[in-house]
C-alpha cells in the first residue's frame, strides 16, 4: 500500500497489525490486535479443557450482548445466514405461518429461507426504500391472523434502516401474545440496543463479524426458553441436519455447563478470537456496552452530517437510520463503482449498493467495532476524509470534462 | 507449558510458534507457521479483487488434492459435518435408496443425516471393529437392489480403519454403475490417495483441520459433473437452506471463474489459511502429493511399530490401518483417560476413544500433516517417545501398586 494518511502513519493507527487498507464495510470489520492474536494462536483441542473453558465464556458473553439472563446461546461454524437456517430447520414446521418485516434484501433472504422450510409467508415491505414497516400495519396484519412467528430484520445491511425493535414487540405483545419474535440482529448486535429478556424477543441471531468484532465464519444464536419449548414441542421431525438442535442442544448445554461434547468440529481459532471480542465488548458490563452504542450513534451522526455536505442523502430516513452503518445516495452524476475505486486507492475500503436495481446509485459505508471504540487508530477520521477527498476529486474531474467538452 | 522436550526445545520445534502442547489428535492438527501467519492477517473484504484471487486459488486447488479435472469445489463455513449435509440436502429426494458402508462412529453419522432428509438407508457394517466392509456384501448388495447412492468413509476417524476406495468403486461401477459414490474423506484428503476422476467418485467431501493443514471451521466438497446433473434433474425441491446448492452453485461458479459473488459472508481469514495450507500441500504437484502421502503411512508404521512393543495392538486389522491416524488398545490395566492425562503432561495431545462401548480402552492418535512433513519440528518422534514412556510410567506405577498392596 504506497498511499499515506497525512495525519496518522499506518503503522501507528494499527498497531501491531500489517499495513492495510481499512475495512469501512458492512463486515467483515477491523478488529483489535487482541482479536488478531487470539485467532492467531496454535489450535486447541476443541475438548480440550482449555478450549472448553473459552468456548464456555463466549456462550455466556453472546447472551449478555443481547440482553439474555437464561437465553440458551448456540455458537456454529457458519456464516450469518445459518442463523435464518438454525429458526428455519428448528420452530417451522411445514404450513406454520409466519410474517416478515422487510426493510432491504435481507427481509427476502429470511422469507426465502423459512418458505423452504414450508412456511407460508406474509411480507410486509417497507413503504419505499429507507423505511421501516409502520407499526399500524403491523398491528392489523396481526389481528387479523395468527402467525407462529415474526421477523424483524433489526439493520438491513443493504439500506442501513434501523426499525424500532422496542415498539414492535410492544405491539407483538398486546395483539398477538402468542406469535415468537425473531431478530435478527447480524449489522445490530454489539452497536445497537437489544434487551432480549426485558422486550420479550424469542429468537436473536447474528454474526461474528460486526460490530461483535470478531472474524466471519461463527452464527450466534440466542433461543428463549420459550423458543426452545416450541421446537422441543413439534410434531414433525426437525427438517436438516447440520442446523438441527437435536445436534447442537446438548452440544451447547455441555459446554455452557463447562464440559466438551462432539457433533461437529468446534473452529477453535475463531472461537478464541470471538471469547476475545466478546471480552473487549463487556469488559465495563452493561453500561459500558451502552456506552459503545452511544459512540456508534456518533460516528454515524457526523459521517452523515459530512455526507450532507457532500449533498449525499441517507436512504434510511430520519429516526430510522442505523448506528453502525450508513447507506447514502451518490451525488448526480457520479457512480458508486468509481467512488469505491477511489476509495481503495486512498486505502479505505467501502462497498457498493446491494439493491439490485439501484446498486450503482448509492454506497454503504461500515462504521463498526475498534475502528469506533479505539479513537487512537483515527479510522473514523480516516473514513470521513477519504469520503470527503474521494467525492470532491470526482465532482471536480467531472466539472473538467463537461468544461473541455463544452470548449 | 513447563515440561521440557529433551532433543528439541519447544521454541526451536515450532519456529514462530508461542509454546504450546502438541496436537496429536484426529484434529484439529498441528498448522504449518505459513499458515498461521496467513489466519491472522487483517481480514479482508469477502468480494474485494484480492479475497477472490485467494478463495478462487482454494478452489482450483481443492480439486487437485483429490484428484479432480472438472468437479465443482464448495468451500463453504461450517465442520466437516456440513458436508453429509450438502449430500443429503442436494441429492436426497425423500425415499430414495442409499447404502452406507460402516466403519465406524461415522458412518452411523452419515446415515443419521441422509436419513433425516428422508433416505431409505441399507447399512453394511463391518463384520467387527476395525474390519473393513467385505466387497463380497457390498457386490451382493448392490446386485439385489438399486440404490441412488452408496457412501464411503474413507478412514473413520473413531477407529482409524481405512477402506479400500478403489477396490469398492470397482465393484459399484461393474455391478451398479448408476449408483453415484459418495467419499466421506474428512481424515483423508491430503494423506491418503484419492483419484476422484479415475476411480469414478462422484462426491468427495472433507474439512479443512485434518491433512489439509489448515484450521477447523470449512467444508470442503467436490462433485462430479453427474452429482451436479442428479442435482439439477431432482423433481422435487432442494431441502433445507444453509447447504442449499441452488444458493452456492452460483457463488462457487462464480469465484472459479474470479469473479466475486454473494450469498453469506465468507470465512476470509480461514480462507486464506485454507490457501497456504493447500498451495503447502500441491507444491511438488501430483509426484509431491503421492510424496506426502507415503510420508504419513512411513510415519504410521513407524508408530504402530512402537505401540507394538508395547503391545498395544491396533484396531484396524492389518491392511485397513490409517495413514494420518492410529487407534491402538491400551494395554490390560490401564485406561485411555490415564494415558491422556499424562501425555497432556508431557505436552502432547492424544486423543481417547470415540466408540461408546469402549470409549476408556482405546486412545487415538493423529499424524497428520506438518506435524508428519516437516521433520524439523521433530513431532513425530516426540508422539512416539511420549507413548512409550507414558505407558511404560503408568506400567510401572500399577506394579508399583501391586507390590505394594502384595506385601
Amino acid at each position: 500500500m504506497s498511499t499515506k494518511n497525512p495525519r496518522l502513519s499506518f503503522s501507528r493507527a494499527q498497531g501491531r497489525q500489517p499495513e492495510h487498507k481499512i475495512l469501512a464495510i458492512p463486515g467483515p470489520v477491523e478488529v483489535s490486535n487482541n482479536v488478531l492474536e487470539a485467532l492467531a494462536q496454535p489450535p486447541l483441542s476443541h475438548v480440550s479443557p482449555d478450549f472448553t473453558r473459552i468456548f464456555q465464556e463466549a456462550l455466556s458473553l453472546s447472551r449478555k450482548v443481547v440482553g439474555s439472563q437464561n437465553g440458551q446461546p448456540f455458537v456454529i461454524a457458519g456464516s450469518g445466514t445459518l442463523g435464518w437456517d438454525q429458526v428455519g430447520a428448528n420452530l417451522i414446521e411445514r404450513g406454520d405461518k409466519v410474517l416478515v418485516l422487510n426493510t432491504g434484501y435481507f427481509g427476502d433472504g429470511f422469507k426465502d429461507c423459512l418458505t423452504s422450510y414450508g412456511a407460508v409467508a406474509t411480507i410486509l415491505m417497507a413503504p419505499s426504500p429507507g423505511e421501516t414497516v409502520p407499526l399500524a400495519a403491523i398491528e392489523s396484519t396481526l389481528a387479523g391472523q395468527k402467525y407462529k412467528l415474526i421477523t424483524i430484520t433489526h439493520v438491513d445491511t443493504s439500506t442501513g434502516v434501523l426499525s424500532d425493535v422496542h415498539d414492535i414487540t410492544k405491539v407483538v405483545r398486546r395483539v398477538s401474545p402468542s406469535t415468537l419474535i425473531i431478530l435478527d440482529a447480524v449489522c445490530s448486535a454489539g452497536c445497537e440496543d437489544i434487551k432480549m429478556d426485558a422486550w420479550g424477543l424469542d429468537i436473536v441471531l447474528t454474526a461474528s463479524q460486526k460490530a461483535i468484532g470478531a472474524l466471519p465464519g461463527l452464527s450466534i444464536l440466542i433461543a428463549s426458553p420459550r423458543a426452545i419449548q416450541t421446537y422441543s414441542s413439534r410434531i414433525t421431525p426437525v427438517q436438516g441436519y447440520y442446523a438441527s438442535w437435536k445436534k447442537w442442544l446438548p452440544i451447547m448445554e455441555a459446554y455452557v455447563a463447562g464440559k466438551a461434547a462432539y457433533f461437529g468440529t468446534q473452529p477453535v481459532n475463531l472461537v478464541r478470537a470471538l471469547t476475545e471480542a466478546l471480552k473487549e465488548l463487556m469488559k465495563d458490563g452493561e453500561e459500558g456496552l451502552a456506552k459503545r452504542i452511544e459512540a456508534h450513534r456518533k460516528v454515524a451522526r457526523r459521517l452523515r452530517a459530512v455526507a450532507a455536505q457532500l449533498g449525499m442523502k441517507s436512504l434510511a430516513t430520519q429516526g430510522a437510520e442505523a448506528a453502525g452503518l450508513t447507506a447514502i445516495w451518490v451525488p448526480e452524476g457520479l457512480t458508486a463503482s468509481e467512488i469505491l475505486q477511489k476509495a481503495g486507492a486512498k486505502g479505505v475500503v467501502f462497498a457498493g449498493g446491494l439493491l439490485a436495481d439501484v446498486k450503482d446509485r448509492y454506497i454503504r459505508i461500515g462504521h463498526m467495532g475498534v475502528s469506533v471504540t479505539d479513537e487512537a487508530r483515527g479510522d473514523t477520521n480516516r473514513i470521513t476524509d477519504v469520503l470527503y477527498s474521494v467525492i470532491n476529486e470526482l465532482l471536480a474531474e467531472k466539472r473538467m470534462d463537461r468544461a473541455t467538452t463544452e470548449i
